[in-house]
This record gives C-alpha cells, structure tokens and sequence, in this order.
C-alpha cells in the first residue's frame, strides 16, 4: 500500500484496473472539449485513417487519472502535481476499449526545500485489452513524508 | 485564418476566447475522472492550502483544448498529434474563472518522410481573468500542406 513518500520506492510497480472507453461518454466528452471530426463525426472518421472514431487523447488522459488516483496516489498524502512532461498517445483508443493502468516509480528524492515532502517521478502508462501501451506520460508528484509518530 | 501548414509561421499568435470554469461541471469532471479530495470536497478543500475547490488539471486542459481545437487547429488540414510536452499548471483554476487561449507557432517543417505534411510545434497557454497563466503546454501537431490546386 503506497501511502507516503517513503513507500514509493524506485522500481516499484502498480498495475491493475478496468476503465472502458464508453462510446456515448466518450462522444460526450470530445462534443464538449474536443470537438474534431475524428473524435466526434462518425460518418467522416469512417472513411479516415483509422477506419472509425478514436477517442480524444484527453479523454483518455481523464480515463488515466482515474486509475491514477484510485490506485497509485497516496490519499493521504498527495500534495499539488507542478506538471506532467512526455505526454504521448501511440495507439488510438476506440470505443469499447478496455483499459489499464501501469505506474512505475522512477525516481523519489526529499524536497530541498521542504523537509515534510517528497518528490517522485513516476512513469504512467495506460494499456489496452491487446496490451498495447495507448497513453504514456511522466509525472511528478509531491508526496508528504511519514509523520514521525506513525513511523 | 490558419488553413493549411504554410499557415503556421513561426511567430503567428492566436488569442482569444472565454470559457469559463463552471463549478458544477468541474466537479462533475474531478468525480469522474480525478476524485481527489482537493477536487471534489469543499470541506475539505476549504482548510486546504487553496482555501477551497480547484479544478482538476485535466479538465483544465478539456478547457483548453477546447478552444484550440476551435481557434487554433486547422479544420481541414489537422492530422493526429503525436503528443504534448512540458504541460504544467502554474496557478491553480477555481470555480468561475474566466480562461482565453494564447497560442504562438514556435516552429513549423516539412515532414520528412511524408511529402503532404508538416510538423508544428506549438506554445499553448491559457490565461485567466487576471493575465495569469493557468495551464502551459507545448503541442506537436501534424497539419497537410495546401493541395497545389489551391496554391
């Protein structure tokens, strides 16, 4: 159970989870913040490169963070995330896509600045049903220290 | 009006747009797909650092995207985007916040590989209602060329 910045260590990897790229959320959520034809016009994406509508690479970034925070970031812990680099998308996602979360610590290192607080680097990935890797990212994410009465 | 790749030269800014960062939608968004305490529970919220709710930095880059798509990203020529860089949230957003676009071209090349197209690297940022930068990110973008017959 990762619950402070002490737990993270590196090479530790969290993998697991079922999040399915709904067709009509999906739509949804391309209408409202992604409103190009691929994600959102069926009759276009049909005759596209990808034979059909693929899902808005921020839709899938939300299905991410999901499984991000119910399985790998400390509830009790977590501080603000400063930014996310290495943001990529290989394989499209299409609806009915089954997906899961693989989270690998890379790096954790105290705060220089302050002594209550981590900073771990973490290699995410979500993977589809064939195992193909559909988003990858690097984030970086403060994490509180174990309060020393709990140690 | 940004069409095709020639289009985007380096230096080009886009500014605009108003979408506002409505508190029943930020939080319908963080249940779903970020349900971290400091986004979904004001009570909580409210003894946090933030003295209450912020919004989630994906749906904050929804809100983005949004107007790229609408102002910035060429209809006819955009292709897939291989992915973002560097995407970082300097200031936090909160319920009612009134965000624009900024977007600058800081490079544009020909493909090399596929004749038709170029690649072009992009400043994207979002500002609030006081000029502060909310969300800043570097997008690649993959746009078709201005078919001869249109020249």
């Amino acid at each position: 159970m990762l619950e402070y910045f002490e737990d993270y260590e590196p090479g530790t990897v969290v993998e697991g989870g079922a999040e399915v790229a709904d067709e009509a959320e999906m739509l949804a959520f391309a209408r409202r913040f992604d409103p190009q034809p691929i994600h959102v016009d069926a009759a276009f994406a049909a005759t596209g490169p990808f034979g059909g509508l693929i899902a808005s690479g921020w839709y899938t970034a939300g299905l991410f963070m999901r499984l991000y925070a119910e399985r790998y970031l400390s509830r009790v812990a977590s501080l603000a995330s400063p930014g996310v680099d290495e943001l990529r998308w290989p394989v499209p996602v299409r609806p009915g896509d089954r997906l899961r979360l693989r989270a690998t610590v890379l790096s954790a290192r105290p705060s220089g600045s302050k002594p209550d607080r981590g900073v771990v680097r973490t290699r995410g990935e979500l993977l589809n049903q064939d195992e193909q890797v559909v988003l990858s990212l690097l984030a970086v994410n403060l994490l509180r220290k174990r309060p020393a009465s709990n140690t």
